[in-house]
Order: C-alpha cells, then structure tokens, then sequence
C-alpha cells in the first residue's frame, strides 16, 4: 500500500487556513482520495494536557527552549496517535498549521532560532515532513482584519499582538518557504474563499500530476 | 568570577545517591565551597507540571519518544531557573541524578537509543553538562535488598521491576561510563555509608586539586 500523503496548511492569522483545510477536505474526498483533517493538539489527551502547561497563565517563568520542547512533545504525541497510523495506512491527512508554525513562531519571532527549532523536533516527526505545505500569504493588516470582522471566530492572544509582530512573523514565514522550495508552495490568500480554493486546488493537482505520471 | 562546579551523583536503585549528596555537600561546605544540593524537578513549579503529565497513571498511551522530550523539557526548566543562575554566581551545584539516567532509563533500557536521547537533551542542557559524575555502583540484588530494609524510603515504581530490569539499567550505566571516562568516575556503592563517603570525597578532591593546580 502507498502511503497517504501528508499535506500542511499554514501562515499568518486571518489568512483562511481553516476553511481552506475545509474545502480541501471535501475537494479530495469528491476526487475520490481517502482523507482525514485535524490540527494540533487534535484532540490527542496527552497533547491536550502538554497544551495546558504551555498555555497556563501562571507559567510567566517559562523559558522559550522549554516552551519549544513542549510543543514538540505535543506534536510528537498527535503523530503517533493520528497523523503517522493515518499516513501508513494510505490516508491522505490534512493539518491545520504544523512544524512551521514552531520554525517562525519561536524560532523566527522569539529569536530562539529556526534551525534550533527545527532540531528540537526531529525527534518528534521523525522523518515525517510534510510532503507538501501551502502557505497562505496575505497583508498582516489585510489579515486581521478579516479576523476582527468575524464574529464566529475567537479572538486568541497572537490576534491581539501589535502590527509589527504580525510582520515579523510573515517575514518569518517568507524566509522558510525560500529554505524549502519544494515543499512549500505560497498561495496569495487576498482574495475571497473560493478564489484562494481555487488557487490551493491548482498546487494540489500539480502535486498529484507529479506523483501519478 | 568563576563559574561554580557542575556534580552529579547517579546510578541505579539503593546505591545511596541521596544520602551522599546531603554527605558531600556538608564536606564541601566545610571545605568552604559554597554549594547547594538540588535534584530534578527540584520543587520547580513548570518542571512538576511536566512531571504529572509523565507520571500521571491515565497516560498509558505515552510514546518513548514523548516521554524522553517532557523529561527533557522539565530538565530544561530545571536548568534555568536553578541550575544554570547557580553555577553562573560560582555556587557549585550536586544533582541527584540527572542526564545519565534519561540516558539508561530511557534510552537504554527502553531502547530509543542513548545517542537520540542525548540529542533530545542538547537544548535542554545547552552545554551544560556537569563537570563530573559519580557514578555509584552496586550489585542490582545487593541495591534492592537495601531498598526493601529501609523503612524510611518510599517504594517507587522503579524499585517494583524485577531483577532483570535493574541488571539492564547496571549494564547502560556501565556502557556511558565508557562513553565518557572524563566525565563519570564509577565508585563501589557497596561498603557502608562512611566508606562510600571517602571513597567519593577522593575522587572530589582529586579533581578539585586538578582544577587548583
């Protein structure tokens, strides 16, 4: 049996990522594609409960290496659980923002370094890298926007962080899709739901054109 | 200033470790070193979050791998909130146990590998690795035996595993003490508590003449 492929969507706040997981979804099921989508820490008990520690707002000690080293230990625990059995058993698996987010989140804006972050989770992929990560790309201000604008939608601490780091973090993500040419294709996420659906489904089926010719 | 010592005392159960860390941190406070005794999570409240998260009996579905990192992760926290701001102020710091035993417990004894654990641990530690290891060596039937006659010390999981196991554990220490004969100095645990003692205080005093010189 092949395995399923393993596809990434991430990139700043505002830019869509869980619609576009979403209509992905419902697009490669249609196509005949068997697949499944999560997102970390996906509902996994032990990530859930790493979360927590992360997350706790008495924790105003804690050192970005561990705060990295938990989220690693999180993620390490989703894909064994759920993304690699998935994967081994030919299931095609769509995630909501993974690796990069640690790469530009806390190795880029925190400064502790992208190739640092990358280290501290090899252990917990092991090996598995996505085979192809659609970063969707729009205007911080353009993107927060959108957020504030969207009553559905709890409104989380990183929306909150001035302009400026928002900037910080697309420049981070501009900088891992040029270390990985690739695996990360970037997606102009301007413009309304179904036009970026469409542009995904273009990356999509070159993707798949290349692994069935 | 000059940065503090960095010792540990490790190996398997009923060698001694914590009677002979109170032992020689009165010896070397008397010596006029100015030092103090810690052991992981050290009443470290991030590190004790992490550990319940370890320890917690609901948890069986944790990886190895999972595990290594959330150790490593409360090591890390350990590290800076304690150790490393100790050592950097000249105040030599004992440890009762610590990366020897991830590397036994965990990547020998559990077979992720001692190099892969050494890895999951370089972030954590970030070039701190202690000066020198006592390692205290006894017959695995001789440590168990010592445990069960002593009423005052509470019975861990650890001490519940059959002879088998901490035959294993002798065995991975043994094989590091090997892998790093600067570093870990084997002592026989097996004389009585003020023979242990001098034997350790020779091996201190060796190395602390070899620095004075």
């Amino acid at each position: 049996m092949m395995r399923g492929l393993f596809i990434t969507l991430d990139g700043c706040e505002g830019t869509g990522k869980t619609t576009q997981v979403e209509l992905l979804n419902k697009y490669l099921k249609d196509r005949g594609i068997n697949c499944i989508n999560t997102r970390e820490p996906g509902g996994i008990d032990i990530s859930e409960q790493i979360r927590e520690v992360i997350l706790n707002k008495e924790n105003t000690a804690m050192d970005s290496v561990t705060e990295a080293m938990l989220y690693a230990a999180s993620r390490r625990q989703h894909m064994v659980e759920r993304v690699i059995p998935a994967l081994e058993s030919g299931i095609t698996v769509l995630c909501d923002r993974f690796i990069d987010a640690s790469l530009v989140y806390q190795g880029y804006s925190r400064g502790i370094g992208i190739d640092e972050v990358m280290k501290i989770n090899e252990p917990a992929i092991e090996g598995y890298m996505p085979d192809l990560t659609i970063l969707l790309d729009i205007e911080p201000a353009v993107g927060l926007k959108r957020i504030h604008s969207n009553e559905n939608r709890e409104i989380n601490r990183l929306d909150l962080e001035g302009i400026a780091f928002h900037e910080k973090v697309r420049e981070g993500y501009m900088l891992i899709a040029k270390q990985y040419p690739q695996r990360i294709k970037t997606v102009d996420a301007s413009g309304c739901i179904e036009d970026v659906h469409k542009k995904i489904i273009e990356v999509i089926e070159n993707r798949l054109n290349s692994y069935e010719n």
